[in-house]
């Protein structure tokens, strides 16, 4: 890009909106420096979204700078992280100053409300991408890790499962629902999923493990499983569907998006038996229900699906981001 | 990509070669886990790198994933920082395994002379490209930035100037040379820049000002100009040039690419008169030649350019990225 073009880029990302007092320099020389404070530990994730697999590419830019944000907020939820700083690296295929103006605002938006300052990045000209890098602050040793579930341990997740998978599928005309209210629901459930920043951070001393349901709760629990070599046994009449997605889908197919839809950005977690109590008392006062839906076994269990009581077997695959990888 | 895609690009980054202290959790999880020594601040930096803009389509891996990482390593030399960990976002069109078993051994065994770690990162399908995030560690209040350049300090520079951009010409097939080994010198100059990360760590308490040279020392000095509020004089005679570009090269296309053609990743830095002896002392150990090319001037008198000790008009331009930007 020619100079002049860059230096209309940074105009947009060069606000200086929050001003924290961790932030010695911010943008403007060849590294930005941060202090940490003593007894906190540094957390730091790093997502690239590219047009057509993370994203649709008509997406509406104020969405595109939200869901970028908030899918790397979702990690940092998810290892009961206070957002610090973030990063961020643009691939454009041409200068648009009303999707800069769209793009730059609605990322700011959601910057700010979580008292977050954009600390660096880059602009370079190709096709749509971007790459955030977030940082976040932990007390020493209360990091939520996946590695430490237990047998006997309880799993649960936040909010309700499946409801983005069912936008999308409406965003992509795969499906079609005649009441415009609930269509809109769905399609902002895809969008605009909510970290869940304050349940993680809830979590710190109560949950055994932790993870973010990016790819769908089959998937994601693995990964728990896996870190933390045990198995599961997840009760599939208790997964958390929402309303609408009961009224206006069937059964099976809820249970699927629930189960393997993917970008819920809700958290799943195992707590043991003796949190419990504590956990309803800390998560009950942030408004977002949270849902048992299982238990840890031994590893040699595997993962059981139930219903009724009895196992059942299920063909699931993981999101796959537009069927493109 | 497909799940198992995905895992074969793993192996080829979940390395743990280096096992540094403060990384608690390194990848594998949300978030990776780091701990920032009291009285240490973090210096962060991020840089994209994409195919036919900031490299040659038929670049070898290995030179790439040198490269890559040596631009971010020279952000961090020029903050006088000590690296510490990479996050690496990749996009990539195919999976190849000989291009990911070359790059990756090339950036491993640069993260390993630098004893960093590779602390996570993301995987992508897409055109080529890739964006580093480098973390690096300097003592509190000593970090060098761009704008601490007073009226009389003097201007410095590392090693040589203007070898990559003759390398790059090379490459390009814009001049030839009939000596293979001067040839291969150049382009080396231009593959494999040595990030100036000891020159940097040398200079915390002596330089007033520094950055590294990665758009053309005219473009690059004139950001601590502008950061520093003040003008500088520019003696063209006092220039490094190696002794290949004196040779082979035209006097006026050996000046351009030093003032002008970028990529040498150089640092330019700025040294108060009473810490002349102790630079000599502190750089000399170091084996990098570094040369005083100007003086710091007020901000009214601008950039002047002097030649014979009179000024001179050039019209240059900053490095343009192989012309697309």
């Amino acid at each position: 890009m020619a100079c002049g073009e860059f230096e209309l880029i940074a105009r947009y990302f060069d606000r200086v909106t929050s001003s924290r007092r961790d932030v010695e320099k911010g943008i403007g020389d060849d590294c930005a420096l941060l202090g940490v404070p003593e007894k906190q530990t540094l957390a730091i994730s790093t997502d690239t979204l590219v047009e057509g697999v993370h994203f649709l590419r008509d997406i509406h830019p104020a969405d595109l700078g939200y869901k970028a944000l908030a899918v790397n907020l979702s990690d940092l939820a998810a290892m009961g992280a206070d957002p610090a700083w973030l990063t961020l690296a643009l691939t454009l295929p041409e200068i648009n100053e009303e999707w800069l103006k769209d793009f730059s605002d609605s990322l700011f938006e959601l910057l700010d409300y979580y008292d977050m300052q954009l600390i660096g990045g880059d602009t370079t000209r190709g096709p749509l991408s971007m790459t955030l890098g977030i940082h976040g602050l932990v007390p020493q040793g209360r990091a939520l890790k996946r590695s430490g579930a237990r047998v006997g341990d309880w799993i649960y997740v936040t909010g309700t499962l499946g409801d983005s998978a069912a936008g999308l599928a409406l965003l992509q005309h795969h499906m079609k629902i005649n009441d415009p209210a609930v269509h809109e629901a769905l399609i902002k459930r895809h969008l605009r999923p909510m970290p869940r920043i304050l349940q993680g951070q809830a979590l710190r001393d109560l949950a055994s493990s932790a993870i973010d349901l990016s790819d769908g709760l089959i998937s994601d629990l693995g990964h728990i499983l896996k870190a933390s070599d045990c198995g599961a046994r997840l009760n599939l009449d208790a997964l958390p569907l929402s309303a609408v997605l009961r009224q206006h889908f069937e059964p099976q197919q809820a249970l699927r998006w629930a189960l393997s839809g993917g970008e819920d950005y809700e958290l799943c977690f195992t707590v043991p038996e003796i949190n419990r109590g504590a956990l309803d008392v800390a998560l009950g006062y942030l408004g977002v229900p949270f849902t048992c839906v299982g238990q840890i076994a031994p590893q040699s269990e595997g993962l059981t699906l139930l219903q009724d009581d009895k196992p059942v077997e299920m063909n699931l695959k993981g999101f796959d981001h537009f069927g493109s990888r």
